[in-house]
């Protein structure tokens, strides 16, 4: 067996392995997702803690495996160790040091680190790859509208501070709060914990609401457009794929001496 | 009089008949879904109570008579008994069993089969398949933007978690009872009963909102621009069409011996 | 002075006079409406309640010589009197009659004809025409679309209802009473006076909110599109439009003899 | 050193400063709103009050010298001066002489005067031309839709009026407060302080959702199209655009003699 079934058979690339290996993979990586939000439930049994500290060591072991392995079978090790997945693989391992220090007070912190593998939900199936190109594809016009945005939500701020803080000094005490209701506001989300009460402050809110909503909606609607038109281009590999053979190719599939992707980029 | 007649008057594409008993069948359908809201009302006098009974009495013999009929004119009566409209046509009167069994006290889940009926609005005018063929055409657009809504919500969830667990133990005291923080801010329904009140969470809400609301939208985006397009290819056969003769044809429209389309589907 | 140049005026389209008369009646139509919105507030004085019956007096005196004007100076009379516009016009002056008998206790209801008047702000610049055309393109998809929503509104009230109609009796303790949740829901609005509390109420919204915001947007969607194409074909003739010769003419602008268009609608 | 350098370097453009200068002036804009917004926390320390009057006295004294520069050193310095860019730099400068009487108790309003000056963020890079033309291109359907929209508004409130006034009368006591309730509802904000507790009053909010969302809307997505197709055309350049040299140019780049653009406008 060469070097590069074993980096095939991760990607799940591999013509006759299939995708098994990189779904147990994916499943791993949404198990630790869910380890991550369970365990910060407040009521957890003792035994419940353990059984999640059971997993998540199971998880970190797979991440490790799978690190040494990409590391060793690697055709350009320090190549991949210093390209992007090289270090998302390597930071989404880290914590499992801290395992064998339970007494640092540093290790919450650095657990967060562990969020990073859920962008390995993206690797293979380049998603992010397709993303990142849309997001660059409108990065100027995203930006201008951005601006703008907080342009407008700052003005906002401001009118509404005028209008209400003598009315409300603990809501509209001063404009970094009155930005709160801005906020909330202009994306039309509306908590109900800030609202004007005078009459000045209401007719602002009806004239500011008629206008500004669609400059707020801008930035996330360029994004969407892009991402929409991305996924446009090439939508057959979305991560919940059902079908194997998209990816894996048949025995006779055509394969490069060295296909795996993760090295070059 | 022909057995496949008998299918064409239920389906509405009878030349002479027309829509009348299709058209009948939808009402029964409607006061099916009215009778199944009101019975929930608390506060029912005996006599009301009495009159939904009958009235369920009614359209369960009703859609009982539909089924045998459709069943025993049918051409093939096996293929449409198995066929998805007549599994829905049989599941939509089991409940009419229990009302002779009423000590059985699985009857009250059971019952909720009966909105199963609504879908049977969907049949005759293939609304249902314009739908399905619309949702097919998105549906890998629509799994990729899901599953990365799924991901915004969760990472909006953890960044909020860690901001406002300390200040509100009580509103965001894991991640799981964040993320319903998280779908209620980013769908900007905002009911106002959890947000955030730390500098650093609303600083972190309006960041992820500017952003998040365009992800969030895209699989909404991507399911209304499908039917829509749908709509627009062909609308011209709607529920509400007040005018019978677009289905039903003339007396001299061209019918083929076995016109009824809810046996080879 | 022909009777027809009489039309014209009011209708602002005479060569000479322009739009004057035209913009005059506009301004007494917004006047009415505000003087039907401030009438309602609660803390008004005597005089204030005088100065308001003495301005609407004005204003329906104004409007019955309008009407009169109108079937007199017509060309057929009794056509304009039985045409939309000339009913419009003819219940938007009834209430006047009331003035008369102020001891009939039906006059509160027979004031709203007021509002009627409203209408006449659409009618001369065929804004309304447009409207009208824009949503007649779109009737059967919006019709489809519409009976979608309200089968997505009464499927989530019925789900939410069996999530928490036992954790909370009071909001969710019937099937038309969670419609109320549904509506406030699902278009975002989100008054937060009902929400859900139990977890499965929660994950059940957020599924819901998910996919069931697309589809309450259609019918929306569907109306803002068709009035942007509508807006975008004839964009000119605006009733805020500051240039009266777009529609008055210039003195040597052809005119036909009978030009007025409100008898032939 | 030529006085139309001093203009160039001001704006960025100059061949050989690039845009340092620009970038600066930038930066003392964003300072100054920063400035703005926090001197009006209520519970800043008399130190720290000093800190943002010193800080505020500095970017006066910048933008005096800036206003100076270009009138002293433009080639046509009263045509600067009556310019529109020339009467916000003037404007923008004017609280410094307040500064000297600080016991003049107008100052207070006329210190938002300063709030003019973020609309210099938009000068040089040509953004506020871009949407000015934007808001022009769709100004007779936004004019017509925001018409549309007011008069939607207007027959929520008077209908939401009918159906809640008995019911809640401190909520919906008169039509012009029930506007503001149109206002939160049809935006979708939902603040949650007034929402309908009638049957009536909830169905005749949810038939209004359906329709009215979309026409509300229709404003806002005007504005957005017309942006988004603005900054579609000419993208290259934004405040926070990275690259100099696109509006810096070359050594070698074709200057004309008075480039200025500032004059002219």
């Amino acid at each position: 067996m060469h070097r590069a079934d074993v980096i095939e058979i991760l990607d799940g690339t591999h013509p006759r392995v299939g995708r098994g290996v990189a779904l147990a993979i994916y499943g791993l990586i949404v198990a630790s997702a869910v380890v991550i939000a369970v365990e910060t439930l407040p009521d957890l049994s003792e035994r419940a803690r353990g059984v999640l500290q059971g997993l998540e060591l199971v998880i970190l072991a797979a991440f490790c495996v799978e690190y040494v392995l990409r590391l060793t079978c690697s055709a350009h090790p320090l190549r991949y160790a210093l390209s992007f997945w090289g270090i998302v693989d390597f930071v989404a391992v880290v914590p499992a040091v801290l395992f064998l220090f339970p007494d640092l007070t540093t290790v919450r912190s650095l657990r967060l680190l562990r969020l990073l593998r859920i962008l390995k939900l993206f690797k293979a199936n380049r998603a992010l790859d397709r993303i990142a190109m849309a997001i660059n594809r409108v990065k100027a016009e995203f930006l201008i509208f951005l601006f703008i945005a907080c342009v407008a939500l700052y003005l906002a701020a401001v009118g509404i501070y005028h209008f209400e803080h003598l009315a409300q000094p603990e809501a509209f005490g001063s404009i970094p709060e009155s930005l709160w209701w801005a906020v909330a506001t202009l994306t039309t989300v509306g908590y109900g914990d800030v609202y004007p009460i005078t009459v000045g402050g209401r007719v602002f809110t009806g004239v500011i609401l008629l206008i500004g909503i669609g400059v707020i909606a801008v930035p996330a609607g360029l994004i969407t457009a892009a991402l929409a038109e991305a996924g446009h281009d090439r939508p057959e590999a979305t991560p919940l794929d059902p079908d194997p053979d998209k990816r894996a190719g048949g025995p006779g599939a055509q394969t490069a001496p060295n296909p795996s992707n993760t090295e070059d980029t």
